[in-house]
């Protein structure tokens, strides 16, 4: 990506992730929709949002879909009749999933319904409590010493009632019917790394998607965190054995390095073909192993799916301070960071769509490359040495077993060196392509899934 | 274990090294039945000894049972008449398996069979001689520079007859007929590391292993080395593809850091399960690859059985100068270092009862574990971050094709923060456990045997 | 070998290098038929060289035989009637395969037909042009700087016709008809190291192979590159399917470290063959992996074939500047690099030769050595620890699937203990050998060859 390209995605992502902020959201009810509604409004016309609704008491695989949680206001009033919090001024201040509450009490009771951060007297924590009935209200340590005595007014007007599960889906075919997910949860509110970048940069790749040729199908989700992958899971069995790779996005904008973490497999394409294109950048990054603790690829990776999905963004959850608080802000995500994410996740598509399993046409001895003049149709772009040499380990080792990063790897060429050559190749036809054969044992584990019975109402 | 019933198991031990001292022991003979007399007599009353014997003549695999070896007296008297060395003060002096002898020569020819280490001029070495017709004594380097030209009376008053080969044998049955070999050789004399502290180890697992539940049944051999192990695996070939873990113990009581030699197998379950039990004691040990050269390791390793039985103990066989010389004595063992092998043992043997392989039974996405309350059930003596984390790690990883082990060893996770967090899940059915298929191979081999046609009288 | 030997050896080979310099040889014509002479001359008379000759035409794989190029003579005459370079001065001074060529023209034009090294400048290049038409001269550049302006004479008596391409073939049978190929190329004029060198080492091994008990059959290739052995493999489908080993000979002369490059099956026995035998010079030596770039290994590891042939030489092309220059001359070798690489080689087969797949036949427990008087039997010349050690290794592991090779890399002893360990152990019937399963798939790939029909004349 050129330095005036990036410039230019950077500042429309950090825009994006500003115009992302301000909805209540959670992980149900019409803080999601309008979400949604931002989403469509940038998303490109051409690129097709659908919106499910998924009604509460649906059963989804091992989970029910929940209440509908909505708020209509909420405030906290002090002894003197002033409003000492307001979510109207801030999404954080309302506990997540509260229950509707109309009470007075004193300040010692109140305390039991009070979070915030000592050690970071000036951030209000995030705090939810989705299963459990609860309220409560977040606020700065500061805030919560310079409460004086005294009788405080409740108003929690929230309601949690039957109604459904929203998400989003994105769908661009390609040429074959085998899928590339990629996912974002969209529930966290007033937050800018966590999810707000992942939100923005979802876009952002659908819009780049939606340009280009692709052979596979996109698939893009936004969904809620934990219980939208779950549903998502248990309403599409027959579309899980065609997934081939994965892609789950959270906290793209800080300062951090890019980080990738690898899927349960912990050597499917997805893996090697992020761990290229991070590679390929020459920055520092980090590439971490799979564990099942984390976002949605908790789901996906658990071990009946067992599918090629990993996670991409830079610091980790629990890594920094700012994490799940109010100093999750504009400030802490920046333009460069939001587009070096998208430049890693476009390339790491880039090399995806690229690599195909060959089959050299001529395996006895070397074909004569000089009379079918392969040197000249390839131009004089690239290193000359690279290109023979690109020409010589793709003939050498495209036995119809390995894809093309197998042979970067194992030559140790720049994939595109490799995938350049393998098209040279086989514009004179010394190559063909092996018929894809990935994924059939996630098919069957898909097939064996006794599908939810859980009905989806489509009204994007 | 704690320090007190450390040091209490660690003087219990040590009592016992010092009381297997005494009698003349070899591959065959009174000796043998003598020191079993002695296990019989240390061992909780509930806990069976039987005493097998094998009669001279038996063919075993590729071997013979010798005749048997009695030791009535042995003396040297030198040219004034007195006696230089006499086999009751040290059953050392007297060459194992001497042919009985009874002639008077000259110190130059008597020379032929005296054996001595002029490195350590005061220690008497331990020698052999099996299977060729031999005699000798041993003796100190200072006793043998000091003998006086002359004539020397041999009075060696031993007997090679048809007899008998005896070892001991204890069988603690299981729920399951799965089995879980302990091994102990008997036949060295009046040495303190090789072997009494394997025979008073073995003795204090016994009465462990009576004590607690069992899941494998547990049996465990007092044999002479080689020969005994040779002859325990002719006459028990229907045994032998049940055996599913094995240990052979050797010089458990010296001070050297503790040491595992890994199976044939290498990666078997013992050989994992007691690399993790040293891992956890936080002090410095060592496990060294299989070799064919050492104990009875090397009969239950032959390829045609290959069976899963390492060898555990302290310092090696010829890495230290004491050994097999009148200086591995009861200076040279300590009850800290008996307290700490049977510890390290017996955590193994829990390990090895607490490998399972479990099935998730809600593989396909998380299960929802709030609504099960599994927290609380397993209470508050964990770090709680362990706790789910230990969850979570078993649901995503046991699918039926791992065990515990494997999961503690992916996870990173101490194994009983695993076990702990299986019992959990199958408390609440969330984990059914597989039907083990360890051994099958094992099963194979042993079928394909032609068993020995020995009789084996038993007398225990 | 022996440090008079390996002089002998060495002063053999480096007069044979000297005497394999002169003749103008190419990929084709009387310059290769030239050199097959010498190399029959320096035969033992028992050793049969046949040459063959495939004409002009004939289709051999994705190639074609091309014309057959002689020289007459060549000569460049300068403005003042003098000449300027004579390719019978030194054969490099004429392109490869230039066409012929009678013309006057000034320098200017000349230029674009004169190859020099700017940064080297008293060598001559060493250049061809085998598939394009072209003609040329090479030279120092301080000759070229030198060259005064005015109008020159070119003289090029080389015919280009339709004929033949030659290459010599040494077979000796072996008890087996498994075979081991050895090649060279023979088409590099007037250079010692490459690949004078290498025709005189495969001289060097077929008399040293004659005079010895051949397990395999040996096949002894001197062909010109690339195409030689394109043309040897389309023209042999038969016997491919029976090569077990091979070696592609380059580059033995110089005082670089000497050099494995391994097959790109990468595990053969030959690359672990050639591994144990450099290991055992206790010299620095180096193996690097296989690459499609380089000498003819690049055809017998093409993706069809996949031979398990290796390269073997010391410098690599490209390493060293000398390479393709007039400075890779009887300066540039060593009697003792010659010898040095020549003892390698040797034991290289010396170790495919005594590499076999063993049975233990009396594998439940240890078989009694004692009573088969195996020490004996071995003698005294290796350490004794050695012999034991060997015996036991190998009764452990010897269980009908692992070779000499394994074993002595499991066990880390020399190949010779664990070989002779082995041969005692059969000696008294304790190994049966087990019949070899190696080339299987290499079989299956030579009968799907689609032979090519090219016709092949005999007159060596």
């Amino acid at each position: 990506m050129s330095t005036t390209e990036s410039d230019v995605v950077g500042h429309r992502l950090y825009d994006l992730v500003a115009a992302l902020m301000p909805p209540m959201r959670s992980i149900t009810g019409n803080g999601v929709r309008a979400t949604l509604d931002l989403v469509r409004a940038a998303l490109p016309a051409q690129v097709p949002l659908t919106v499910h609704e998924v009604p509460t008491g649906t059963p989804v695989l091992d989970w029910t879909i929940p209440r509908e949680w909505n708020v209509a206001g909420a405030r906290l009033i002090g002894p003197d009749g002033r409003v000492v919090l307001d979510a109207a001024d801030n999404p954080l201040h309302l506990l997540g999933y509260s229950i509707p509450m109309r009470a007075r009490m004193p300040l010692a009771e109140l305390r039991h319904h009070l979070y915030s951060m000592p050690d970071r007297p000036d951030w209000v924590p995030y705090r939810t409590s989705y299963y459990n009935d609860a309220w409560g209200f977040c606020l700065t340590d500061r805030q919560l010493a310079a409460l004086p005595d005294g009788e405080y007014q409740v108003e929690i007007d929230t309601s949690l009632t039957e109604g459904s599960l929203t998400y989003g889906e994105i769908v661009l075919p390609g040429t074959s019917d085998e899928e590339f997910l990629v996912t974002t949860h969209l529930c966290h509110p007033a937050m800018a790394n966590d999810n707000s970048s992942g939100i923005a940069v979802a876009i952002e790749l659908a819009a780049a998607l939606a340009a280009r040729t692709r052979r596979y199908t996109y698939r893009l989700l936004f969904i809620p965190g934990t219980i939208g992958s779950i549903t998502w899971l248990a309403l599409n069995p027959g579309v899980i054995g065609r997934i081939r790779h994965g892609l789950v996005l959270t906290g793209l904008g800080d300062r951090g390095a890019p980080t990738y973490k690898r899927s349960r497999r912990g050597d499917a394409i997805i893996d090697r073909a992020t761990a290229r294109a991070l590679a390929e950048t020459g920055r520092p990054h980090r590439i971490v192993d799979f564990s099942p603790y984390g976002y949605d690829e908790r789901q996906f990776c658990s071990p009946g799916f067992d599918l090629p999905v990993g996670r991409f963004g830079r610091s980790q959850h629990g890594e920094y301070p700012e994490y799940h608080t109010s100093a999750d802000n504009l400030e802490f995500v920046t333009p460069e960071s939001l587009a070096d994410s998208f430049s890693i996740l476009r390339r790491t598509i880039e090399i995806c769509e690229a690599d195909r399993v060959w089959r050299n046409t001529s395996p006895y001895g070397e074909p004569q490359l000089g009379r079918r003049g392969l040197y000249r149709s390839i131009g004089a772009t690239m290193n000359r040495a690279s290109i023979e040499m690109g020409l010589l380990w793709v003939l050498n080792l495209a036995d119809g077993t390995r894809g093309l990063l197998d042979i970067a790897e194992r030559a140790d060429l720049p994939f595109d060196a490799v995938a350049n050559a393998a098209d040279a190749l086989a514009g004179v036809g010394l190559l063909v392509e092996e018929p894809s054969v990935a994924g059939a044992s996630a098919s069957l584990a898909a097939a064996s899934l006794a599908g939810a019975s859980a009905a989806s109402v489509v009204i994007g």
